[in-house]
């Protein structure tokens, strides 16, 4: 955990390797097969942000990446594997920009302010992912076991120590991590309708009760 | 809802008939066969406490009440059946402790004391019932819709607001009962290997920041 938490001001390195878990593995490519299975992916990102999961088709990732249905069947097998391989791409993103990238949600922002942050990111970033997140959690015991909530885990352990959060701060981070859980926030906003707006401010008020001083 | 909350101190009306929204809804049954219904969910509700959902069979069961084995096969159908059944018969009793039992987890105690309870007593029937209800919620999705469920939000909504707390009440709510989700306790508890009285403490940790002065 040497890069954790980051010194202010100090160069981010990029990192080169991936080194971080993520929501599904998977090997080392040629820099030719990387390039275009990333082009891949970002089309496929893409018609998630604009249409929803349920509307990403191999025929339509094809099409919009302007390669033959034949090159994103040999890339991700089917649809399952296309999607794994979307969540896993997505979950790099947003993994980098809490960790790396620029204030106030990576480094460089007091931590109360980079916690509030890290939620709404999550948020946010469930708003275009939730459908493939509750598609891969079948299992609800393995939630809370899954290699990208530990790497959250970290973070909001980290941040609330920082922002000297006294107690057991393993435990408040599981309560603050329930909040952001993709079932939860899908229920908020498609169940109960509540606006975005408004599940973005009950986290920033429960970081605030999180971290104000101690009684 | 006019019993909610109660007045302190005012004769706790006895449910005559089944009012709360529970798991699994059943048809009403005539005195003797609830009586012996009864008696055999007591007898499995008694092998879950002392071996685990895990070891509950029909059979055992059966041996447990002291009667035959069709008479729990003609009465519940099948192992499935006879779990909902337990999983809603011991839902009903945790219902039943909160919403009309002795303080301080029923009425009669000041608003943060009920919360902290309802938060302890909840840990303590999972402790029995994780299995079942882990069981029942496969859909990620749904979870947040049971029935079950709403009846604890709306419990905790309203010890929130008695207890002062200003804020978006329906949102912290989702928030404190994120601590108290069957997966995450199974996860701390069996995974983590966190002792229950750990998991009960942070409970009351968190209880104490969300009803603490507002700044």
């Amino acid at each position: 955990m040497s890069q954790y938490p980051p010194a202010q001001g100090a160069p981010v390195p990029e990192p080169s390797v991936r080194v971080l878990p993520v929501v599904d593995g998977v090997q080392p490519e040629r820099a030719d097969a990387a390039r275009n299975r990333a082009r891949l992916l970002e089309a496929a990102s893409r018609l998630v942000a604009e249409h929803g999961a349920g509307h990403v088709t191999m025929e339509a990732v094809a099409a919009a990446a302007s390669v033959g249905k034949g090159t994103v069947f040999r890339r991700f097998g089917d649809r399952a594997g296309l999607m794994r391989a979307l969540l896993d791409h997505a979950e790099q993103a947003y993994q980098k920009a809490f960790l790396f990238g620029p204030a106030p949600l990576g480094p460089g922002s007091p931590a109360a302010e980079r916690l509030e942050a890290f939620g709404i990111a999550t948020l946010r970033h469930l708003e275009t992912y939730v459908d493939l997140y509750l598609a891969s959690e079948r299992c609800p015991t393995r939630r809370y076991s899954f290699p990208a909530r530990a790497v959250q885990a970290t973070h909001v352990a980290a941040l609330l120590r920082q922002a000297g959060v006294t107690g057991d701060v393993e435990l408040l981070t599981q309560a603050l991590l329930g909040y952001l859980d993709a079932g939860l926030v899908n229920h908020l906003r498609t169940v109960r309708r509540l606006p975005a707006e408004r599940v973005e401010a009950g986290w920033k008020d429960l970081v605030a009760r999180m971290v104000r001083e101690d009684h």
